[in-house]
């Protein structure tokens, strides 16, 4: 561990000592049981101690050691078993069920912590001259598997770690732009942010344990994105070493220069080179900022509100809607007592009973608002009507401001129910607005036949989580019961079953996870083949030699998931 | 001329006939004498007959020539001089200038008109084979040389028109997506659209004279970007044509899929393949369209506002402001007896003049609103509390009725400068907003200090013509006295100082003109080297032959104006 520098537990998501907790929530349990056939009161096995692992020694080279001790200091490099297996992994099921088995794969040899630009100048060349891999590393919450080596990797590998380039450098108030490097979490940068009066109101669900850089290079979107844009829009400019030099795009508002090189940056996943600071959109922390909640008759309803909220002329910063199931599970999350828990009280259980509903199809919206006192009254008041237009009923401010409070919680309950024999793991897409419906209903359909055929119980609950004028992001969460050894070819089918859903009905491979090697399969029936060939040779010119994260994206040889899944699981 | 495909005529801009005309405008003829000493009122030199012209042979080969006929039939290969004059160049001044004097450089050997996208994947499999030039035309309105062949290019020159590929093919009316060919023109476009009730929204300068594959291939922005969003917001997917392949793209409102591919091509000039139809966003046509002209007492004033209303909560179509000159030359423009020549009237000046106002320093600024009837009312209700805090006024909607009807009537007055001896052009650029007004300063500085060391007249004004969260599109009109034949140079120094200005003053080369020739002496300063060396990367991977449109953007020699002036000149 290096001093102010977060790191992640090596065995799952965020900090030690912090996990899920479901004995507040009386409805969880009976949830998880009806749903997928597990008690989870009953004990689990502990992790095993880190000392337990068979890790594989470092490779590093002594004249490589001296190198990068001479670039950073002996500090800043890195060799010691934990933090090596911590850079070995992202956090998706696949990273978490290996990790667990002790099942490391090529783990870095050396982890590198730069603490300025010139630095990283530095051990790029450093590492490239001796035929070495470089991996970059945020946060390390990546879920399709963009920080691993390739598993036959014969070559020193090298994982930076940009945790020690963690500050907002300036910021240009005029303009709301602000000059940021690369290796921020994201609380901390609004931390830096909001001290000033500022926001970037960009909020993945990994916010806590991702960075800026990471954002960047993933193609990371925000709850709030609606409002602030994509990362893609969001990131005006930026700073990339690569091997012999140092991209630099200034900040600009728009351009015509040619193929957009900064579009090129956004979602190499290192493939290009290590980004080490950006200018961003900032903007005014809002005098209001308010989340309300609505329920819809079903999720068909609500699919069509959001597309209407969208088309009209309000401007919300956010409009969520779960389908029936996810609705089921948001209360069952509900602490005893609380607003969540009464929402579905008698008397509003009462009223949609009333209106002809029924009430397992119920769908659960969130809208987000924000601006002066004026506008938001002003929009709330066109998207009530939207909501009433399509049957939907209001219920005011109470979940939402539990939705904001918690939001960042979600990954915790992967582990918890990793512990208890459950594979849980997450797929999102785009489509336009005309296959929204027909991709909820083809998604869940095929990762329910695929159960089926496994003769296995899980459960699949969406929702939506971003939207654009053409079209939306659904947002589809997965849990099987499989507590067998076998538990990642399941998980492989079920991933799979999902992901071509997603290319038979008009969807993208991914809307804000990245490619990695986890979705590469797929990025031919995604972008067409001359897409691939258009990445590729981007890819391959930059970088001969496949120095800079290989196999990432495109894989080189003829990737296919399930021998992805051999690979791993040799 | 082929039947269905509109041509510009092969001296100016646009159709014979259509010229600007100043006899019913008292002020205009005043305001050129005054700002540069010139008559408008004296006769002028005819237009050379076309047959006057000394049009270099097509060096198209028989066997290439029996290829292209057997893929498009006799009627589709072009090889008449005046197709391919036409067909030669674009329309800066540069072109317009040589073209007048029988300066024809390397006019392209034949011109195709495919009408199938299966006719495009033939010709341009056919075209690479013969190891010949392909350059992609669509309304030919392009003034940054990225329709002409390279000076010394020694094999065969073909170039493509798109005009038969001019059909809205589709329209998602629940996603707002149109799937539209590339070779429609603008006015085609929106007319299929709207006979359906929709709109894309995209009105550029040229919208006219240019189509939509030029709006991708160069990232065109049109007036109404501000709500609209520009051409690579709109374009959501898109086929593009390249040798042995063809890019499909499939509408998506948002990806994480790597390296975008779509913001590759947007901006390739040509330079990746020929792009033959997008997905694009489109809107239904709203209930109200208004457009308010406001004063302000000075350019920076407007500036100002221009910028609060972005940060706003009002979500504007549009927002313009032009500095003091080109507020002038506004006025100048005013019919006897219109709205627009009874501005500035007595009661309105005096006014001015109560506020303490210079008259010299006035900016007038057009503000567009789009929506509901009440969705507008409030919004206005934002922007006039903003024009109010800049010390400005409103005074209606007469002279943006006036704009919105002679918006596009601007490039046919660069021609009637012309046949008068004033040599003008056009230089646009974004900056973040803390640089607006510095770069109004230093840019127009530049051009008068180039006037001054040249000893001639010129004019420069400029307005803020698009809007963004972080900055602006400033867009600059120059004229310059001099009849010799000596004005290319005289141009040469003009633009130049002025880009330079640009790249000094934190702007780009170009907001959305593209690169073409004209602007690639800038590229380095702009991306950085590394910049260029991702593009150049790029372009080279994918044609190693350089067959696609070769020598725009990137340069593969060493780029510079004054020696590609040399060359025009030659």
């Amino acid at each position: 561990m290096i001093e102010g520098v977060k790191q992640q537990k090596w065995w799952g998501w965020g900090e030690e000592g912090h996990s899920y907790g479901y004995k507040d929530k009386p409805k969880f349990a009976p949830f998880v049981m009806k749903k997928v056939g597990v008690d989870i009161a009953l004990p689990v096995k502990p992790i095993p101690p880190f000392s337990s692992l068979d890790v594989p020694p470092s490779r590093l080279s002594e004249s490589l050691r001296q190198t990068l001790v001479g670039i950073l200091g002996e500090t800043y490099v890195q060799t010691d078993d934990e933090t090596r297996v911590v850079h070995a992994f992202g956090k998706g099921v696949r990273d978490l069920v290996r990790v667990r088995r002790g099942e490391l794969g090529r783990v870095p040899d050396v982890v590198l912590y730069p603490g300025t630009q010139r630095e990283v100048e530095r051990l790029v060349d450093a590492v490239v001259d001796a035929d070495a891999v470089l991996i970059p590393f945020g946060g390390g919450s990546n879920i399709v598997a963009a920080l691993e080596a390739e598993p036959g990797e014969s070559r020193q590998v090298v994982s930076v770690n940009l945790g020690r380039l963690n500050k907002v450098l300036e910021i240009d108030e005029v303009s709301g732009l602000a000059h940021i490097q690369a290796g921020v979490f994201g609380p901390d940068m609004e931390d830096q942010l909001q001290a000033r009066g500022w926001t970037m109101g960009h909020h993945p669900d990994s916010f806590v344990w991702s960075t800026l850089g990471g954002w960047i290079a993933t193609r990371s979107s925000g709850m709030q994105s609606d409002k602030y844009g994509d990362i893609a829009d969001i990131t005006r400019g930026l700073t990339m070493v690569m091997p012999g030099r140092v991209l630099e795009l200034r900040p600009l508002p728009s351009t015509s220069s040619g193929p957009s090189v900064r579009e090129m940056v956004l979602g190499s996943e290192g493939r290009l080179g290590i980004i080490t600071s950006a200018w961003v959109n900032v903007h005014r922390v809002p005098e209001v900022r308010e989340i309300q909640a609505y329920f819809y008759p079903t999720y068909a309803d609500g699919l069509k509100a959001c597309r209407q909220i969208v088309e009209s002329d309000a401007e919300v910063m956010m409009a969520r809607v779960s389908d029936a199931l996810e609705t089921e599970y948001i209360m069952a999350n509900g602490k005893k007592g609380s607003k969540l828990s009464s929402l579905v009280s008698k008397g509003i259980q009462k009223l949609m009973l009333q209106k002809g509903w029924d009430l397992s199809q119920i769908a659960m919206s969130f809208v987000g608002f924000e601006g002066s006192k004026s506008h938001v009254r002003y929009t709330k008041g066109i998207v009530g009507k939207i909501v009433r237009d399509n049957g939907g009923m209001g219920v005011g401010k109470g979940p939402g401001a539990l939705y904001d409070q918690k939001k960042y919680d979600t990954p915790y309950l992967r582990d918890f129910m990793l512990d208890r024999g459950l594979v849980c793991d997450v797929s999102e897409t785009t489509t336009p607005w005309a296959y929204a419906e027909q991709m909820h209903t083809n998604a869940t359909g095929a990762f329910y036949k695929a159960m089926d055929e496994l003769g296995l119980r899980g459960v699949v609950f969406c929702h939506l989580s971003h939207s654009y004028h053409s079209g939306a992001c659904q947002y589809f969460t997965f849990a099987i019961n499989d507590d067998s050894e076998n538990n990642l070819v399941t998980y492989d089918v079920a991933k799979r079953a999902i992901q071509q859903a997603f290319m038979d009905n008009h969807g993208t491979v991914s809307h804000h996870h990245g490619v990695g090697e986890e979705h590469s399969p797929w990025m031919e029936q995604d972008i067409s083949p001359a897409g691939v060939h258009i990445q590729r040779t981007l890819f391959e010119g930059i970088d001969p030699g496949r120095n800079l994260n290989p196999g990432k994206i495109i894989h080189d040889g003829a990737p296919g998931i399930s021998t992805n899944s051999a690979d791993h699981m040799a």
